[in-house]
């Protein structure tokens, strides 16, 4: 398998970008194919030994900043590292692409210039694995789209049950729509009637949930539209740090309470493992004509090398095949 | 000061009720105004001395269910407690309305049945106080209207505003809009309209805040449509309760870490002090004619006092006045 990865994805690129490709190349034998900069990779590569699998290279001179707006990374050139790598799994020349970078920009280059969508998709998706007391839920939408139609949630809905089959290893995904209450009488407009479409559908949707259930792994599969998503995202993130810090500052408040903290650490140590997303590398953007998998800009080399195994996951379960005939089936 | 209070509000409803009511009549010296069952408040109220202040009785048999749907609750007789409290401040009987009890029934009584809005109020709203790192912020809508129109959201911003500086006591409160970035092109296009309208007015918004800009009190009064803002609030109460049920988990695996987590005990009791939003007590349903403050089902008796001293805040501060002429010099 040839997995395209974006050396100029991470905050520290392309330090972390291609340890992680490394060490994936080395543990699974794969072929990495590195995207960025020729030179500075050449260079980087000279402190890494490759054993079992093989690195290349392929070269892409532009650099597309975090904070770059999609719409500006549209209009510029085709030769930054998203563009040349999708380009590569437009091709074939590539299986999937892996990437730590902006994505809003991997969306905008995926969905308008490059891959485009699998033919009946209305919206390609974003998506993000959370891990709760050791139970991956993926969520969907998470950003892509921030107003959405009900019949654009039933294909979130069935695009994320697809992955989280063949990738997660779920046998028969639970779906649920994330509202403020599980009763069918709460939700938005939107939430309303997307619930009365998947109650009618073929679908294993199990209802409504609302956020203290997502605690408790009622569901496999949670839709929303991307605001609500990334904001439910951002909101776990922030409160668990927010958590933290409050521990870490009361700790340092009396002598008793610090010699506690120095004797727990390990206890949080572990604490810190489950809450950070990180851990997991990444998780795919769905709907687009190839595999994408996404993830954090401060991964480590080992969230990295995640991420390239979810996408090895995705190309040998042909989740794009399956998505294509998904949504074919759900059009009839 | 004559304050209603709902004697049939918590889950251990009419103790805490009772209790918090008692309290309060004796440290401010108000009138406390009990409505429930005379015959029960009656029973109860013989394990309590009144001192200070004075505690009343208003008679209403009925007892509204947390479960209660507000449409139920709507057709229902008018002899339940929140109804026959609700009436009480519009006949100008009592000063204020403090409740424990469901949310959805106050909102649909006080809106449709008894108080009705304010001239010019397009939806009255629902609020939350949430502290963070010793900061009050208030948020609105947290769960009264789920589909929103942008100059409903500018008006939950006055609302939000006068009640921040009169009660909160914040000289020049900042009014941020909850998105799912800081930056003016993101949002969904509720909060991108609202956005703008707020830009083009007087008010005092200092612009989109995201998730963890929460954590670092950055605005004062945080504005969004209800159904997010009650997603929000869930999910900070969520959140903040799993990662306190993994440090218990954690805590019980090794002996280091146990004694440590007992060494810690007065740590641990600091921060969930910090992040029970219950010790504030409650807070204002906005737009009606009349102060109601809303608490937690859970409330203790201290957070019920603590509820009733914002009503009387509320009152003497003249705050349906303020929100009155806010809405009047809006409208011009």
């Amino acid at each position: 398998m040839r997995i395209a990865l974006d050396a100029m994805g991470t905050d520290s690129r392309p330090l972390s970008d291609i340890a992680g490709g490394v060490l994936a190349a080395n543990e699974f034998g794969d072929t990495i194919v590195l995207v960025g900069d020729q030179q500075q990779i050449e260079a980087e590569l000279k402190n890494h030994a490759v054993n079992s699998g093989k690195v290349e290279i392929l070269h892409a001179p532009v650099d597309i900043a975090m904070d770059a707006k999609p719409t500006d990374v549209i209009k510029s050139a085709a030769t930054s590292s998203i563009h040349v790598a999708l380009d590569a799994v437009k091709k074939g020349e590539v299986d999937a692409f892996v990437t730590m970078g902006n994505t809003g920009a991997v969306h905008a280059i995926a969905t308008l210039k490059t891959l485009r969508r699998i033919p009946g998709v209305k919206r390609p998706v974003l998506s993000a694995l959370f891990p709760v007391n050791n139970h991956r839920m993926i969520f969907l939408d998470v950003g892509a789209n921030t107003d959405v139609k009900p019949e654009w949630v039933t294909q979130f809905a069935v695009m994320g049950s697809i992955y989280a089959k063949l990738v997660l290893k779920y046998p028969k995904p639970r779906i649920a729509l994330l509202s403020n209450g599980a009763e069918e009488t709460k939700g938005n407009l939107l939430i309303r009637e997307a619930s009365e479409l998947m109650r009618r559908s073929k679908m294993n949707f199990v209802g409504n949930v609302e956020p203290v259930q997502l605690m408790t792994s009622v569901a496999d599969v949670i839709v929303m539209d991307g605001f609500v998503g990334n904001i439910v995202l951002k909101m776990f993130e922030a409160t668990a740090h927010y958590v933290a810090t409050l521990i870490r500052q009361e700790f340092r408040n009396d002598v008793l309470s610090m010699l506690g903290g120095a004797l727990a650490k390990p206890a949080f140590n572990r604490i810190r493992q489950q809450v950070d997303t990180s851990e997991i590398g990444g998780a795919p953007l769905l709907g687009v004509n190839g595999v994408v998998i996404i993830g954090h800009g401060q991964n480590s080399a080992v969230g990295i090398k995640n991420a390239i195994q979810q996408a090895r996951a995705a190309v040998r379960e042909n989740v794009i095949g399956a998505i294509r005939n998904g949504i074919a089936q759900e059009a009839q």
